[in-house]
């Protein structure tokens, strides 16, 4: 799409050179093909650095668009960018990529399902009514348990396991709303990229990226029924007990220990080996690591058990 | 089955005229072919207005029934109900419908699976390992992707969305429990309505009705993981964020945000544009519109941080 | 494998009777041709008393170890018990085992899948995408709703209904983390036993033991999105609402009822009868019968009612 169809899709003047526009991104992650947008004023510092090609802005945020940047100008910029992300989503399947290939020593059950596009490495086990979708790739000696959906795009890596009825790449949670308040979709056409020796609990949902990637490193460990959210990232080694979870855009440094119930925000960054106790609710950064914490709201975890002290004195 | 019949299975007395029953319902929603109870003094005030053909009670709530209804006296009611509840569930799966209708431009994994007497609309994209129940109906251009499990008699609007491994329409939890602890299914015979323009995220589940419909109205927006319980109704645009969910009867008006991890109890009302802040515990009804609220007993939002920080105060 | 082997895979001096290890177990349960290990001081008491052939310990513990068993020494006991138990872990399927057996009057659906060696009784419904695993046992009369996953050697008992999408037997969330902070998994060689007449919702997953059974007993019902760790014992006719967990090895008596969103601690004793309110958080033993509690810290429900009132009076 050019960008001149996609000024007529937005309603937006335009006059510059029609450059052929590959995807959206970020500010920050766009490089020149791309398309960014600006929603929210604490991003507008980041206008002057971008690479888009062109960014999707408000009139009042016009004048920081940079000289080598179109600014295509509406009134409700998240909304049109919303409008316009379905306009980059590839189709769910693609036939006319090649069959699935599949690495030596693999065994694939009749009853799993591997798109057109898809790669198996050598040595897996993917059990049956699995799903690997168009262009999903599984590293070596990955186990696949039944039921495990993968959504297109998304990359397992090497010696992992992933249980039963857990969802690899499903949408983020993502969409505008406009003053009437409906909702318009934010197609979700970033991935989820699993490293290397994760294992992954059953009925347990990684969601795929806006854009970019959601990205689990190397050697995590995630239990049954977590929620992890569009464009995390969570360090090597780090373990989420059952049912925690976090919102989008959250980045978890190394062997962080996230307990049962318990939740981050989104847009946090957490230091390496933080200790998170059961049910605890996190939603600013956390700057210095190797502590333990724990509460809603939270605090450090010997200061919570002082604290529970002192409230069940209000009894007396 | 009638009358007869079914007072006979309760071992209630009967000498009334003998009319065939079609199922069972509330006081409020039974129509006169239907068979009704009464376990709970608290309804007993909508007995008098009731079209039931017949209520279960016990023996002093008999004297409240109208003379047009039968009255089935017997011990335990609601166990009674629980009994009877099975007599009305209709087969799992019917062979003896017709096959599955697909709409124009629909396509259907042959790794899904169509009951007999499903519908499908036109333009649907329906993935491998689903499954769309007996009877069960969906709307255009929807897609069900791999693994979602419709259960019969649910029906999905046009232009919705629903993600890997979700549930729509299992069974509510009901159980009657007797003296000596052990409980009895109420077989759920109602069913999930899912409006237009509704996106549901993976691993969530939403309960069909134990009479009549749950109910999810058109713009909604759920999100992974969460539990919604029989007989709820969900207004327009509403949203779910992830792990949250609603006990069952809760009914929402449009545009409440529920923040993570959140939960309604049973039977409550929503006044529309509520917000629920992250991990809110709400018990009671929301009368006036458009307010925030957070915690668990829940309170005003800004009341809750204000609190937060007092209790931080006892620490010093 | 012999103990020569497994003292080599460890690096333990090995000068004893080379004797056949058929599996791995815990100290109280490891019967005479099973290891065990001590990995924590709590448990040196057990040592003496065990039937295991032998006991990884480390160089301080050895002196505990009585003398008809061998102890093999090593620094770091419990990550050798982890590399050892992918020895003992049986292969996912195993097509040298004859076909499934169905009893008669079952339907199972031919896009269901029976694993080599799985049992399934009379009068059954085996619905589409369902998975039932090597060895697994399903007894008369029971349900399974489409995209259930039961792995291999679990057992469901007769009369029980499981519904869509739930993970029976999936992996307990156990590995040994090194200094380094890497994990290595402990292989889970024990399984799931449910009893009869339990009715489990959508979406749920119960974990199978490590070693021996994690057992649902007779009459349980399980909502929705409900986690039940690895090794727990779940008490006849007890009650888990949605979204509520418990965490390994945690026993419940029976009857005991668990709010939404409430959740266990492992390794507890839970006095039956009792009762839970929605979003308990239990981290002690319940040890008098028919109590009701509510709150995390835990209290009694009243006190917990009547300190809400007392913190809410902070804001005056």
């Amino acid at each position: 799409m050019n960008l001149q169809e996609i000024a007529s899709i937005i309603n937006a003047n335009f006059n510059a050179e029609n450059v052929e526009i590959t995807g959206m991104n970020t500010l920050q992650d766009a490089c020149s093909s791309e398309l960014s947008f600006v929603s929210n004023s604490k991003y507008v510092k980041d206008i002057q650095n971008t690479q888009a090609a062109a960014v999707i802005v408000d009139a009042k945020t016009k004048e920081y668009v940079p000289e080598n940047c179109v600014a295509l100008v509406v009134d409700a910029p998240y909304w049109e960018m919303a409008k316009l992300s379905k306009y980059f989503a590839p189709n769910i399947e693609d036939d006319s990529l090649p069959e699935a290939k599949v690495g030596n020593g693999s065994i694939v059950s009749p009853k799993a399902e591997l798109a057109n596009g898809a790669i198996i490495g050598k040595n897996c086990t993917i059990l049956a009514h699995s799903y690997i979708g168009t262009n999903a790739v599984v590293g070596d000696n990955t186990i696949i348990y039944p039921s495990v959906i993968v959504y297109r795009d998304c990359k397992i890596g090497s010696d992992c396991i992933i249980h039963a009825n857990t969802t690899i790449g499903a949408d983020g949670f993502g969409f505008a709303t406009n003053p009437q308040g409906e909702h318009k979709k934010i197609y979700q056409n970033g991935n989820v990229v699993i490293e290397d020796d994760v294992e992954i609990g059953s009925n347990t949902c990684v969601d795929r990226a806006v854009f970019g990637s959601t990205r689990i490193k190397k050697g995590v460990r995630i239990d049954n029924l977590v929620q992890i959210g569009h464009n995390c990232e969570i360090g090597e080694y780090s373990v989420f007990v059952a049912q925690s979870g976090s919102a989008g855009s959250t980045k978890l440094g190394r062997n962080v220990v996230v307990g049962g119930q318990s939740a981050f925000a989104g847009h946090l960054e957490i230091a390496p080996f933080s200790t998170f106790a059961a049910r605890s609710g996190i939603t600013k950064n956390i700057t210095e690591s190797g502590k333990t914490f724990a509460g809603f709201p939270l605090m450090d975890h010997k200061l919570w058990l002082k604290l529970q002290i002192k409230i069940a004195r209000l009894l007396k």
